[in-house]
């Protein structure tokens, strides 16, 4: 039995190890969630259990009971280490477990690891993954010490030290997860919190492999050259987070003004940077204007990067759809991005991702509203369609900022949005992997017939 | 001065002749509409003028002011013959007025018009113009003839008359303007006024192209080959129609069993027809289910068939789509349909015209919304949002179906929509041209640099 398992294992699709492994933590957590003492009360639903757990292993950060006063202590170490675990990636946890108990990692976790590192694809893994591991660690660790000097005046030592934990890890792996109640709105004005979550998020989001280049370029001075994915990352990085401070000043320039200007441009700069994927917010999301919400979505589908723990189509996809848009518009004959040609079948990769991004989505949204039609059952007031909208955008993304509706949804409709948390978040990366991890050789190859297009 | 005009007219772009011509229809179509006898008050303002003749010309249906009683049967004159000239397309007919008149077509236009008649282009292009204004004159005087009996008990024999012209034009044209303030909604119950307008959106939507195929190859025995674009064509509408009746019957089964049965049916059927693009409605849009409307901008979206009097996408478009995604799905080399391999180019052509599609919708939303942060100024209601997306799909698409908000609008928001609709009628066919109407031969092909996507 067990050599059939592990026979079983060694010969499984890394896209199906991704995906068990995602689906035996939300199952192990769901469990966990459920033991009398995680609860204040000593119980939690099924339905809201298995949503909490899915909601923290893919760092998604959407709530349906309140983490702070319904989860005790105990509980909310249990979602302290399903972001943990989710923000890494179950398969880096694995590897570096078999690196730690010695063990060799076998050959089919391997190659998903070298597809998440596919472009150092000679640097050794296990180097790699415990890079990974002390850059988490460090950078967490002092994102807590920050923190817990904040919040170390207000609370007892102990408490203020969980706090900064907790908030620490829930922002470095883009989780949104917080103790509070109204999430970071107590703490709007201040420059610190502000900062460093901006810091840790930044940090987790911007992806591992854009972090090792920069670390080998320009500390270690290791190599002059910077590949075309970390110019990509760092370009569409900062051009997001500037236009989203830009649109949210103007958009919300009565909500921002009457701040004051600096607490007000600190505003915007938080909620443009926690957009894409991290999920606090230290506004009320619901009280925002459509326009602000609208362009938000947008933010929240481009997302993270790659390789890092944040979802979205990535930035990097966003860069090549952008470049694929203009060399069409430009009838060049590739797409190019900082003097070098983007391969067809990334380009490929990046259209795949965006049909298939915008297919879950609105297939979501439409069986959550079709499932019930009277919309979600108790989801009534004024903007309830842009509610439902932007709540599967965030959990697609794994963003985790809502207008409020996700404790209304029946029943189905929070099965439709764990569902949706798991394609944003095992669904992306399994996705490209199928569509182009390897060579397209299959299918039959007929005479060639145009059509009329547009 | 005239050589100097001939001379340019003869070297402008294809899409440069194609936009000019549209948007002096619009301009002289707004003049006419503001002439005193045009209008019951004598008066409409140039926003609400440019606004309906933009409508008309592009075949949208969207309505300011009440076509019925604010225009003169004189200024819905004005209307129709817009509608008509945007319909058949302006190309088409000023290559057939040049027939007409024995003149040459100049170079340039003759290339425009090979565009749209691609797929033959060995055919006459005189004899494929002809055919086409014979067999829509055929077609909207058998309309004209059904509706005319069917109004003729209830009106006098000339208002029945121009009734019945006014929809048969409208209708073939996929225009959905009509003269009555509530639509067809009068007419919810009656098979006969049903099926016939049923008819002319299909005969009028389904493109030329796939028509004169099935008269070469099934009236007149000259062909038994089927090319993939008429294929394509009957299975996507096909499949998207019977789709839309069962969404349309699940989701407003409270509604529609209310009818009695076979009224029920019947209006599902309508109303999947006319949503990709005719715009006419048997049912009050604002009262239906989110869901149904969310489905309804899918096929809004869509659109109808190239080569057609419609708008949208095109359903060419979206089946190279759906075949792009199982391609790659299931690892396929090529995109294949129907046994034949579409080509490259065309494949390329649909992914950027849903690319450029979506981003003119989100686009022109954002703007709308940002423009006026109060969302339009005097649109309150529980589903705003919604309703400006449906808006904005709809001008798209030149669907014309509205949730109601249309003469709500500011000024500005009116004329977001105004160029909404110019885009969505010539945007489309032009940005196709210029993405793969000629080879890409420009640019620079760099080394290739991989990066991780997704
Ligand atoms: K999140
Ligand atoms: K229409």
């Amino acid at each position: 039995m067990t050599f059939w398992f592990q026979n079983r294992l060694r010969r499984a699709h890394p896209t199906n190890l991704l995906m068990m492994s995602y689906l035996a933590a939300i199952a192990v957590g769901t469990a966990a969630l459920m033991m009398p003492g995680a609860t204040v009360k000593g119980y939690i639903g099924v339905i809201d259990a298995l949503f909490t757990a899915t909601s923290a292993v893919c760092v998604t950060g959407l709530i349906v009971v309140d983490t702070g006063t319904y989860f005790t202590p105990l509980g909310q170490g249990v979602i302290l280490f399903l972001i943990q675990i989710g923000g890494l990636g179950i398969m880096t946890i694995s590897v570096a477990l078999f690196q730690v108990i010695g063990k060799r990692v076998v050959f089919q976790q391997r190659m998903a690891m070298q597809e998440v590192f596919s472009h150092t694809p000679r640097e050794d893994i296990y180097h790699l993954i415990r890079s990974v591991l002390y850059f988490t660690f460090a950078v967490e660790t002092a994102g807590a010490v920050v923190l817990f000097v904040h919040w170390q005046p207000v609370y007892p030592v102990s408490e203020a030290l969980y706090k900064a934990v907790f908030h620490s890890v829930s922002a470095f792996c883009n989780a949104g997860f917080s103790q509070f109640s109204n999430n970071l709105m107590a703490d709007q004005a201040s420059v610190m919190l502000n900062m460093t979550v901006c810091a840790l998020i930044i940090l987790g989001g911007i992806g591992f492999p854009v972090v090792y280049e920069l670390y080998r370029g320009v500390v270690l001075r290791e190599s002059s050259k910077v590949s075309i994915q970390t110019k990509s990352v760092i370009a569409a990085s900062l051009g997001l987070i500037l236009t989203g401070v830009l649109v949210i000043l103007i958009s919300e320039w009565n909500l921002l003004s009457s701040m004051g200007w600096w607490k007000g441009v600190l505003t915007a700069i938080f909620q443009s940077v926690t957009c894409r994927t991290a999920g606090f917010n230290t506004v009320d999301i619901a009280s925002l204007n459509t326009a602000t919400l609208l362009f938000m979505m947008f933010l929240m589908l481009v997302g993270a990067s790659p390789g890092s723990c944040g979802g979205g189509m990535k930035t990097t996809t966003f860069t090549v759809l952008t470049a694929f848009s203009w060399s069409r518009l430009m009838r060049y004959k590739c797409v190019n991005l900082f003097g070098k040609t983007v391969p067809e079948d990334t380009v490929t990769k990046s259209i795949s991702v965006l049909v298939f991004s915008l297919a879950a989505i609105c297939v979501a949204v439409f069986l959550i509203l079709f499932i019930d039609p009277d919309h979600g059952g108790r989801v009534q007031g004024n903007r309830q369609f842009l509610s439902f909208l932007f709540e599967t955008v965030s959990a697609f993304g794994t963003v985790g900022l809502s207008m409020g509706i996700t404790s209304m949804l029946t029943p189905a409709g929070k099965l439709v949005i764990v569902g949706l948390m798991i394609v944003g978040r095992v669904g992306v990366p399994a996705f490209t992997y199928i569509v182009a991890g390897g060579e397209a050789t299959k299918g039959v190859r007929y005479a060639e017939e145009n059509m009329m297009i547009g």
